[in-house]
């Protein structure tokens, strides 16, 4: 292995060096405020886990992504790919555990994937979900939970699309097909945002060459199936309400399908209990979601001005996945958010604020004879609660430790040479003004020389007075 | 495979359930102020590494506990076991970072190691580190910052134990002994507190038998040898001033070993200028710290009622270990916390707060037709900043929603019944006030029929007096 290779992450991983890992910081306690605020309480879980507990989920495609190999001990072991199969196992594990059970997670998961921007093979998961609730009431809370985040991270242009599985399935039957073609078909409609309405079609016929001339297998129904699903997915649906009625005429007649059609109105209604724009929260019939499990509601959030970066928030209900070992199951609903594709999106959405430091002061060094007083400064500022480095680097130059300090984007500099320890003083500077104003001297590296946002105080002043310059937003 | 195993955890790992979570959050968030008080700032790196950067810094025992194998590209990849080699893997990497760089990095780490109470195979690594940072201060800010980490944690009673490796090695010099032996010896010598100085002494000799009966072989230095290591481990070390007059004068005339008493001189002098309590943080002559690569100064905390939990919180300097590409070293000190061992410790310190729920209020159900009314009401508060969780399990009693309540700890419940909604009125009830009197009905699992803690308000005052309840400490 050639030394090149050793010194960076794996293909598909990556580090976050401070000033990204602030930021993702900020978007996931943002978020875990919200969720707190609705009663889920945090869990956590090994990333290690038996091979056969990771696989019990089924999804083949999920399987081969797993990162397994045999541990010392001869343990078929597995990093998790998700959150929801520990929760699953958690839940089987503690039969004591009050119901519901109402938790969230925010973990790293593991997927041999294609690596892409924006898709990582080692990414953090924030899921939330309740376990035994039957009620649609349970799915509401996750959809407000959802809108609330999003409104949260100060964003505005955003959509949450929901439905309800069963709304498919009625489908199916109602095009007169097999119940065991609805999977293949659901990863079909899936794609209609992405691809459009005539390459769905042709996948659900004969097939299609892709824009990289690949060919791409069509599921062969037939014209009367594909008009049928057509017209489905062409059905007017603007408002909720409008969804619901496109909805119901077209299920007329159709066996069982009150069942999803009953599921959109009651979640709907609960909704209409809350001044939330109508058009952020929507019906979209077409939504099936990808993962095999979902038996209800799904919903999903796409955020307008960054599409391209696809869903970053979406779940769903799974009522059949969670079993004791007694055999009993347990209803569950859950949303899931993939941190770093969000993160991602709201770097795009120039949401995300850049600071590569958690510093708002750095004590400069003049006189290395007067370190204790140096240190003394800076534990007296920690004392008042604020974040301060003391220059403890090699340079000796004061406009290089100024210049350290603008790499590490910290906001103030203080500066203590010999005629401010004689008089008593303190000069402080404020670097982001200095900055600001492109000072001449600035681009020439020497922040020292330049005068603007600069002010000496008397010492006992000090520590109001930098309050203050922290106070005013530059 | 059986299930019973399936639904467990591989042995040596854990689940985190919200209680744990919780109280471990709230170490990490405490701990984490303090870093970054200083200007520490966060990093995070991959889990998973190539094999062959986690064997990069030797130490053959810590290589056979790597979790390793070989992934589906071919790699031969590994579990991170410490943030250090991933911060030296970094800085090498990223040749632009300005220095000194100073991170903190609270990530998982995994080792096959014995599981033991308290000793898990995957475990919460919290570091401190400053790169490029030659002086001692750089040492001296990380003994500060352990120092305020235990004060934050409102422990009392610690000891923060320090010395310098360097010490050691003018033992090893003024002894006679070929420094090639200084590893084996150091961790001899480093098991001192933990099996007295017969051990020890015996252990450099010609070995001994330990209280299982097992053989422990010996080093087999000779008398002389022994002798000056035995005068070394008795030398009387109360204060730090005491500590090094003693090694002072024991090391007269031996070469280099100015270097260790001054670096000791010098540390002691900077923590002079705080007002920290003599005995909080004393020398240890005879800390040597497992860890191979440390070069200077090295340092550890226990917690004086806990001290079965051993180390807390220790590190040093490691000039060596970090290289550049091109060959340049870089200097560096810095500590780590392994936090689960320090959350078991803090337990038993009763230090540690049990909270099952995060929220603050359960906002019961009586009359499902209402459940609109509940949910604005749960909102009302939400947006008040209450964390308030909604009833939306299977229970219609009443009492048994309270009972729910009660599991999860959750301090206030909110119960609206026919009278309540005709009335405008709320009843809130305080349980923990009913569980701290114990009240009869309460033990026969009767919350609803326990008046006491009970008041029914108006409506419209609901927010201010669930205020004043939260802000009564029961």
């Amino acid at each position: 292995m050639s030394i090149q290779q050793s010194i960076k992450p794996l293909r598909g991983f990556r580090d976050y060096m401070p000033e990204d890992l602030l930021a993702r910081e900020k978007i996931i306690s943002c978020i875990k405020k919200v969720y707190e605020s609705y009663g889920f309480a945090p869990m956590a879980t090994p990333g290690l886990e038996y091979k056969e507990t990771l696989l019990s989920s089924g999804g083949e495609e999920i399987n081969k992504q797993i990162y397994s190999f045999i541990d010392k001990e001869g343990n078929e072991v597995g990093l998790r790919f998700d959150l929801t199969v520990p929760l699953s196992r958690v839940v089987a594990q503690y039969t004591d555990l009050p119901m519901p059970f109402k938790r969230y997670q925010i973990q790293p998961v593991w997927r041999f994937d294609k690596p892409d921007p924006g898709r990582f093979r080692e990414f953090i998961q924030f899921d939330i979900d309740t376990v035994g609730a039957n009620e649609m009431i349970a799915d509401v809370e996750i959809i407000l939970a959802m809108y609330d985040s999003l409104i949260a991270l100060s964003l505005t242009n955003f959509r949450i699309r929901f439905s309800s599985r069963k709304i498919l399935n009625s489908l199916i039957t109602c095009a007169g097909i097999p119940l065991d073609k609805s999977l293949s078909i659901f990863k079909v409609i899936d794609k209609l945002e992405k691809q459009g309405l005539e390459a769905v079609k042709q996948e659900l016929g004969s097939g299609r060459i892709d824009s990289s001339g690949a060919e791409i297998k069509g599921l062969n129904l037939d014209e009367l199936q594909i008009k049928r699903i057509m017209d489905f997915l062409l059905l007017p649906q603007g408002t909720r309400d409008e969804a619901i009625a496109s909805a119901t005429e077209f299920f007329k007649g159709v066996p069982k399908s009150e069942e999803g059609l009953r599921e959109l109105k009651e979640i709907s209604e609960y909704l209409d209990a809350f001044e939330i724009p109508k058009e952020k929260v929507v019906i979209d019939l077409s939504i099936a979601r990808g993962l095999d499990y979902y038996t209800g509601p799904v919903y999903e959030a796409i955020l307008l001005e960054a599409r391209e970066f696809g869903v970053v928030l979406a779940g769903g209900r799974y009522d059949q996945l969670i079993k004791r070992p007694t055999g009993e199951k347990l209803p569950a609903t859950g949303a899931s958010i993939g941190i770093d594709r969000l993160f991602a999106a709201l770097k795009k959405c120039t949401q995300v604020e850049s600071k590569s430091s958690v510093a708002d002061v750095l004590v400069t060094v003049m006189l290395k004879e007067k370190m204790v007083e140096y240190l003394k400064i800076s534990h007296r500022l920690r004392k008042e609660g604020i974040n301060t480095e003391l220059y403890i680097g090699t340079e000796k130059r004061i406009g290089k430790q100024l210049e350290y300090a603008d790499r590490h984007s910290i906001p103030i500099a203080v500066i203590i040479g010999s005629d401010e320890f004689s008089n008593n003083q303190i000069t402080i500077k404020d670097l982001r003004l200095i900055k600001k104003e492109k000072i001449e001297t600035v681009e020439h590296g020497d922040y020292l020389k330049a005068r603007i946002g600069q002010k000496t105080v008397q010492s006992e002043n000090l520590i109001e007075e930098i309050k203050q310059f922290l106070q005013e937003s530059r």
